[in-house]
């Protein structure tokens, strides 16, 4: 018998009848003897209603009050999935944040997780209740509501997890798991049965969706198995994906699956005098802007001069743009460049660690296509270039075909 | 400086306009330097809403799930209202039932208020803010979320004032007070300024819809004066009706108010021995099945037979009707029998303590019309008549005219 924690996102409780269906779910997995805790996200659409309400009154307003309104969208979907349980016989009781408690620090808005109390759960469970949790909210010591930010029921699900002492944690969302890369842009992209959860934080780091970075970070950590499947799967125990530790992914593969993204933009501030905290001076007033950098390249140059490259959200664009202008002139540099056309291609994989040269096979498979690189930055189980927006696509389908990940494995 | 506590109801807060004029009248409530304690209902239409999700999934499931979804409605306009307040540079803090907390028993869906701990609320004035409570929720001893039933924001708003110690309770709502009778119904009927707890008591048991019963009871218990304003007026303080402790009340009219009720049906058990335990024996079966009975008449016969009648919601008619058939049968009474087009007229006054004959003129008044009574009924402030439904308006405006309530006074 095991203890699993699940997490139906918004698209999963979507609806009336959704509800119902992820009701029977959980019921097959309590009729094989697993004790089971649900955590929910509001229903969807929910949360975007309560955000036009807030709207239609002030959005400065403070965050407290703000996360009072957010967090009653899970509260709803609590209680309807209990509901639903119970008129399919199976004993359930629903938990808002607070009442856990998930006790958060006082960041409204995008608190973090500081203690769960697993005592009540324990409890409920011990009684053959369906203890079902919502998502995304905490409560301060204060006893202020807290919200965790969007998509923090995946954070909620994976901390809940860790601290029942879990066997797994299962995250059903709208696709059967995690791919090689994109199946909407590479049709031939393969289903990835396992995969390790350093992989996982560089895929979803890298703009793969199916779960939130925060959460696989958290799970990372602690080194708590997360399961991806489909709630749309007719049958309960379809295809899946699990995210684990390393050593528990037998088939070491070099490149595990490639990741894009093209919400991204380039700037550049070039001829910079090569001095010491210069890359401060740049990015102090980017960061000053509440503008979040993603990479950053600087190439020595050889006449005490160097250039400078990082890439921004595509939004943070322009405003980054002018920043950049601006300290150009005071900063007494060439110049300032930019381009929000540009899009980043990342390959995964922990078998990288040992083997050398696929950062030289990924160059080359991209001179073969005649796709320029823009910039390059590597980690240990990861490379990434920036292209052309307009090459993204044939990036993806030749590495895609070049590390052998259109084969079943 | 006065300490107030203001309940503004669902059509008060229905839309974020509406929220905005609420923060505007607290606001200059706050700026003639009285404190203030707000109590709201949820945006009207929100708490059907909800309703409807629950029938969606199953309306017989737990009223602890229910009254988690329910209770979401309250606690959003909490949020937007003190969002609206911040945004006009007044200083606001929201709780929720369970954050005051209001103590509640375990009757989920009727919860009656057990102790309300009002620490916080008072530091909270203290440092000059308006505190914004949800209504019509509280929490009972385990944690769970309660909801006092349907209209409980009024409880909510006299217990707080109650508890806090207020000088007054401002009940509003889309009228500017208490009239004679219902201004619908008879142009001439007047405005109240002023009338006793007891007297508001009958009218709102009677049919006036103004002010929660509930609300009023625990009034008149604790002498907390409630005013009802309307959220409607220009002014911030336009007319109103105080209700007040009986002794306040400087003119003690005979008659103050005439009150209706076309929601009720009566049936009627003839021939029944009358014999100790016989009312028991009927009421027994009807009370089991959850049917509420309001006036109760029995007529005691010449041959040891009695005529038992009572009123019903009128819902509640065809149910009552057939458990009354089958008793009949079993108790070899005569027949049963009823009718659901009738209605119920009621004059109310605190004068009539001290005033014999009061009763007698409403009965002439009634006659001269040629207006049959069915049924009547009496307590130490108030005459209630059954009649054919068809004759309630003429049997309203007259009493109305009879008892010279069309005269300004």
């Amino acid at each position: 018998m095991a203890l699993i924690v699940q997490k139906y996102g918004g698209t999963s409780v979507g609806s009336p009848e959704r509800i119902q269906a992820v009701a029977d779910r959980i019921i097959t997995w309590r009729e094989q003897g697993d004790d089971v805790v649900v955590v929910v996200s509001a229903m969807s659409g929910e949360t975007n209603r309560l955000l036009n309400l807030i709207s239609a009154i002030d959005t400065k307003g403070s965050k407290r009050e703000q996360d009072v309104i957010i967090s009653t969208g899970e509260q709803v979907t609590i209680g309807l999935l209990c509901l639903a349980l119970e008129s399919k016989q199976c004993a359930a009781k629903s938990y808002t944040g607070a009442q856990v408690k998930v006790l958060t620090d006082q960041s409204h808005g995008k608190a973090r997780i500081v203690d769960i109390d697993s005592a009540k759960i324990h409890a409920d469970l011990q009684t053959g209740h369906v203890v079902v949790v919502a998502g995304f909210q905490g409560v301060d010591d204060s006893g202020s509501i807290t919200t965790l930010g969007r998509g923090g029921s995946d954070t909620t699900a994976v901390a809940l997890a860790v601290a029942l002492k879990a066997d797994e944690c299962q995250i059903y969302t709208d696709v059967d798991g995690v791919y090689t890369t994109d199946p909407r842009m590479v049709p031939e992209a393969q289903h990835i049965t396992k995969l390790s959860l350093e992989e996982m934080l560089e895929l979803a780091s890298q703009g793969s969706k199916v779960l939130q970075i925060r959460a696989v970070e958290f799970a990372h950590k602690y080194n708590m198995p997360i399961r991806v499947l489909s709630s749309f799967d007719h049958g309960v125990k379809g295809r899946s994906t699990l995210v684990t530790a390393e050593e528990e992914v037998m088939e070491k593969v070099v490149v595990r699956g490639i990741a894009f993204n093209r919400d991204e933009a380039q700037l550049t501030i070039s001829g910079v005098p090569d001095q010491p905290g210069v890359a401060f001076k740049i990015l102090g007033p980017i960061a000053e802007a509440n503008i979040e950098v993603d990479m950053i390249v600087q190439n020595a140059g050889t006449d005490q001069l160097t250039d400078f490259t990082f890439t921004v959200h595509r939004n943070d664009y322009t405003q980054a743009h002018d920043i950049l202008c601006a300290l150009s002139d005071t900063m007494g540099a060439r110049g300032c460049s930019g381009d929000n056309r540009i899009a980043k291609v990342s390959i995964v994989g922990v078998g990288m660690r040992s083997h050398a040269g696929v950062a030289k096979d990924m160059f080359q498979c991209l001179a073969n296509e005649g796709i320029n690189i823009r910039m390059i930055s590597t980690s240990e189980i990861k490379v990434s270039v920036v292209v052309d927006e307009k090459y993204l696509e044939l990036a993806v389908r030749s590495l895609h075909e070049a590390f052998g990940l259109d084969q079943a494995i």
